[in-house]
């Protein structure tokens, strides 16, 4: 008799979240399937496919994405199979903002305030007339990694373009944080364990550097309450604003995140292995850190910056082209206490950025 | 412009030690091929190739073995044409016990008491002559993981079968140490770095178990001035016996090596990244350990033992068919100190072994 990896796991989208689920992944007995075109970075570990769709997703058991935004017909078969997790419920919230907001408002998560509104014209309305001119307009559909956010410092002027524009917009108060902060959680079944937070620095929308451990208990228990709420299965990512020692939940990603990147290193199961192993049905991993860490995204960047390997691991995802704020590879780095993390993080940041960031 | 992992790194021998370097260095710019049959392991993860050797070789940027039994062809040629890491001094100690037992006396290094003989008659009767008829008979060519090593304990008669063999041997005296240990290194350009030790478990010649950090300052010595003298390249095992306080060198490999397995979890970079760092002019990581830590064998087990999943990670190699003794894949479990990670290994063992281990 002869034993062959024989679960087939599914991902709905090849970039680099993707990629590090099968690297992570492939140590289990799964055989993993990418719905993706060739070049993308998942394609170089795993079977790729695409047209046939309809196929390779009957012959899996089960079916995730690593990417919101990803082609509805796969999606929705996924789902009318009965095989997508997490539920099609968290994408849904995710794929349009102003359904996410409300959902968290209504379940009484604490929330920064924000006025849903009908097209763009009645966003810059609501702006100048309730929240004085100062505040963040967030297109509801399609935005991610700062994409259709716009930030308004009483300039409304300035924003005269999205008069024209249809769709949902959110309009919400500008929150003066003392810093961002986001939480990894994993559930299974009513099982539920969380990472310790990172503390992140973001620029216009963007990831840009993360790092920890930051001990916050609200955070693990909004996690908490929230996977439950939803029924979730898998990884979450889960974003905050701090201010004052209070947290609000800025938004949350239904599946692994960048900010979560450091576990690869930093802690005893990855955030990737841990998502693997919540929708195959195995046993959770341990979600402790081992290790103070913290990760930089490299942006932008067409070469991989091979000189940062002195201070940490290079994540390179082999991506084609390098465009502006798009995300090429990572830097893990590890350190005896947060302060050393945080110097290695300014050293790779230099190596990096030698003229300063700008995205 | 468009970039492209460019640097081609090629590995001869498809097994799980080629497969979990391919997985830990895709991390970086890097293509992985693999000289080796489609159904190994390493096939699931990179570009395999056979027949056309001459043509991947020569477009490789650097060959190594993940295993010294390789076809001669190709390591023939990744020699001649200056590709080959480690180099090939050290393969050929390694092809054939003797020389590197000769080797590693001439150099001054501590080993077991050991004559050279040139047939299994002659083993026998300086086995019986000179070492009292207790001791280890080793055939020099194509051992490995306990395979053509006969122990001996007073019972020469029951060794005849030997007689007729031809080839080298090496008679050894019987080691009575109080434990096994064993220590994984890196060596680039005369840059040094030692992983701490492990305790190591070997039953029948096989890796049952190890365990560690155990630190010895012997051992971390022996790596540093062995891979000088061999002006070595590359991630090196080494094996010792321990016997009130003092090492003997057992054997070394000269490549990643079961006993390093627990590095992919405990520390802070795996002796797989470090492998294919050292042979891809890449700075050399870490080899600090974050955890106390270890590793158990999966050995001669059809089905992938997921229940084990509560103790650690599983690295299910995907092997055919699971003849006795064979390694299919590993558990690692990470813990608080030495005494929490052996029992997790008792834990792990029992759910492996019930009815005890018979190899």
């Amino acid at each position: 008799m002869s034993y062959r990896p024989h679960f087939n796991f599914c991902i709905l989208g090849g970039g680099q979240l993707g990629w590090m689920m099968v690297l992570e992944g492939s140590k289990f007995p799964i055989n993993f399937y990418v719905y993706a075109d060739r070049e993308e970075p998942a394609c170089r570990v795993a079977r790729c496919f695409k047209e046939d769709y309809k196929k390779i997703i009957e012959e899996c058991d089960v079916v995730t994405f690593e990417f919101e935004h990803v082609d509805e017909g796969p999606l929705t078969l996924a789902h009318d199979l009965g095989k997508l997790l997490p539920g099609l419920n968290s994408v849904n919230l995710k794929r349009a903002r102003h359904l996410e907001k409300e959902y968290l408002r209504k379940e009484g998560f604490p929330v920064p305030r924000f006025i849903t509104v009908e097209n763009g014209d009645e966003a810059l309305r609501v702006l100048r007339d309730e929240f004085g001119g100062v505040g963040v307009i967030k297109k509801s559909e399609g935005g991610y990694d700062g994409k259709g956010q716009y930030f308004v410092k009483g300039n409304v002027e300035d924003f005269r373009f999205l008069e024209k524009e249809g769709g949902y917009f959110v309009v919400e108060e500008f929150v003066d944080f003392d810093y961002e902060a986001s939480i990894i959680a994993v559930r299974r079944g009513g099982e539920f364990k969380s990472y310790p937070g990172t503390f992140n620095y973001n620029e216009k929308g963007i990831l840009v550097y993360n790092y920890g451990p930051y001990e916050n208990q609200q955070m693990r228990d909004i996690a908490k309450e929230l996977t439950s709420r939803l029924n979730y299965t898998g990884v979450i990512g889960i974003e905050f604003f701090v201010k004052e020692g209070k947290v609000m939940i800025n938004e949350f990603a239904p599946r692994v995140h960048n900010t979560g990147h450091y576990t690869l290193d930093g802690a005893e199961v990855s955030q990737f292995e841990q998502h693997v192993r919540a929708l195959s049905g195995l046993e959770l991993g341990s979600t402790e850190v081992m290790s103070f860490s913290g990760t930089v995204n490299v942006l932008g960047i067409q070469e991989p910056p091979l000189s940062v390997l002195q201070y940490g691991t290079l994540y390179w995802y082999g991506k084609n082209s390098a465009t502006k704020r798009r995300k090429m590879g990572h830097i893990n780095v590890i350190g005896e206490n947060l302060l050393d993390v945080k110097a290695k993080i300014e050293k790779v940041m230099k190596i990096l950025y030698p003229n300063g960031l700008d995205l």
